[in-house]
């Protein structure tokens, strides 16, 4: 490693090309520009969204890329312009406010749900073996340092456990933030969450903060009830145990359809499904899992009926506030965070650790660096 | 006509077939049954949602029906539980409140978009030459008298000029409240309202009412533009006059987007339109136009980026309260009513004001029974 300010040599882990295993490469970490900071990870997890970059065959334009988003690190060196963050003492959380970026930075395109362009080569600060290497959502925590823009980090408790919070930074805070923010769940209402993911568990804990009465868990592995359970959920259905459609057995269920139902699954199907399940004259649902491999799709009068079909990035939470309150939340024992953590690896086991994320062995692996 | 709570029988227009023109024929309307009312129609007026049971094809066994659902009268009588309403001086405005009679009615099916057993054959209090006839959504107007639910009609001011706020039936409140009370139009804000018929129109009045500051008006009709004008409409764009798609003018118009959009077409791609048309991180987009011809479709992204996808029926309007307060507000100059009347008939003239509505030829005609 070499002083402030000039190019750092560290490890990444480096994907080359879709549907290979990462490799763990020296890189080169540029020192951070204007308005950036250059970070050093201290511990970062596995996000589905990594795996759709790497597996799903959404990008073959973006490789070679450095993966990874969500993490917690601090603070290694500042670029001109940035005050609001100094080398050293202060520890940083990531986030993946994708959306306040966008509208700050033209150059970093959202449109039209492409996200491919969201760290163009051009604007990358890592290199691999001489070659520009990109940074995934402009982030890349898959790294042992990486630089970004200073509206994507945010100062957080300094006392909260890195190795915890980190995943804080994306999967908790999506699913939390899409009932809390983004359905603005009510006191007694009746909610379904679809896909028992760290996403969908998050958003059953949403539910259960916001006072819902009902928590209607979907899943077609059975095996995550008990897991949904100690988030919240007060009912399971699992939608092979029935050969109507799920939408008509949870209206039935609830005797006209649920007040809130939130997709966590990125299916455009299940994502009609849970439109579909909440009551027709005020029901909301969110769609919070992400795909563009295919458009949703439904009747016009599933919306005319007086429903509200929202999505959700980073559930609805402002970039420089949400993180910290969430942080502040669980250090005061208000907010679940140690319970999403299935498995704790070093940096050189990613691989594992993506494999176990892709065959749905885990709900969040945390990966720390080991010096 | 026959004394109160014997069948009455008298002129309407029946719709035998899809396709065809109505036919004036005598039909007995039977007495109100329990919570129901047995209305004198004064003046009615055609809806496009009328043509589109006749002409396009969606309900196919639902004839012979009587159509109209826009339309003001007076209370004939009344049937047991009926209190609100008393025979005589009590002037009345029909609404088309689907969505209350639904949740309290489940007889009278709303799912998925389908609205064909609206009123069934076993429900109507309608027949002529011996035969059940349809009530198209419950209510036909296009009759001297019909029996409805007492849900489905509200008082309002004995002094309102009924060949006027018969239009406060249906479009009119359909597209302000669309504004006003399903997007939540806010001041200084900008809308699009694509397709400029009389809800569209309507709706521009509820965005300039609510205090938008620009109200794009969309058709691909510009002979619309001047009466859009009038209702507030600030920019005028013809689709036809653009190469690339009509989001994307809209986008560099407003430089990313407009705050709220309502299609008020009843056209699936429309409808995408004017949800892509909206600014990715808080647009807002009401479908309020009608059809069950095609499912609309989008990519996820599209309402993950922060987008609100909505729908309205009778402009979210509360039955008993909304349309009442719309009536006051056109009795106090706060609401246009007079300027969507473009014509003004006999009733035996319907099928002339049909073919003008189908034909783009006016906004609203105002057909009135003359005895």
């Amino acid at each position: 490693m070499q002083s402030v300010q000039s190019v750092i040599k560290c490890k990444a882990a480096v994907a080359w090309e879709p549907n290979k295993p990462v490799t763990i490469e020296e890189i080169e970490v540029a020192p951070p520009e204007a308005d950036e900071v250059r970070i050093k990870i201290v511990a970062t997890s596995v996000c589905h969204t990594d795996l759709y970059h790497l597996f799903e065959g959404m990008h073959k334009d973006g490789f070679p890329v450095v993966l990874g988003h969500e993490a917690a690190g601090i603070v290694e060196s500042v670029g001109s312009g940035v005050t609001e963050f100094q080398p050293g003492q202060i520890q940083i959380l990531w986030e993946y406010c994708t959306i306040i970026t966008l509208l700050e930075d033209p150059d970093l395109s959202f449109t039209q749900g492409d996200f491919s362009n969201a760290m163009s080569p051009l604007r990358s600060r890592l290199t691999c073996k001489g070659k520009k290497v990109y940074q995934f959502s402009g982030i890349s925590t898959f790294s042992e340092y990486t630089v970004v823009k200073q509206i994507n980090v945010t100062k957080i408790d300094p006392a909260a456990p890195l190795d915890k919070v980190c995943l804080l930074g994306c999967g908790i805070c999506t699913g939390y933030g899409a009932a809390v923010n983004t359905a603005k769940v009510e006191e007694g209402s009746t909610c379904a969450v679809f896909g028992l993911g760290a996403i969908g568990l998050a958003a059953v804990m949403g539910c259960k903060n916001a006072g819902a009465k009902r928590i209607i868990a979907v899943d077609i592995n059975p095996d995550k009830f008990e897991k949904a359970k100690v988030f919240g959920a007060t009912d399971f259905v699992n939608p092979k145990d029935h050969d109507k459609p799920i939408s008509q057995v949870l209206f039935e269920m609830t005797n006209g359809g649920v007040d809130y139902s939130l997709e966590c699954v990125g299916n455009v199907g299940v994502m009609r499904s849970a439109l579909e399940s909440t009551i027709p004259a005020w029901g909301v649902s969110v769609i919070v899992g992400w795909t563009t491999l295919h458009d949703f799709s439904a009747p016009p009068g599933d919306l005319i009926a007086g429903r509200t079909w929202k999505g959700t990035m980073f559930g609805g939470f402002k970039s420089k506030d949400g993180v910290p309150e969430m942080v502040n939340a669980y250090m005061n024992k208000k907010l679940m965070v140690d319970e999403f953590i299935t498995d704790n690896m070093t940096f050189d086991q990613i691989n594992d650790a993506i494999e176990m994320m892709k065959h749905g062995k885990c709900i969040r692996t945390v990966l720390t660096f080991t010096e």
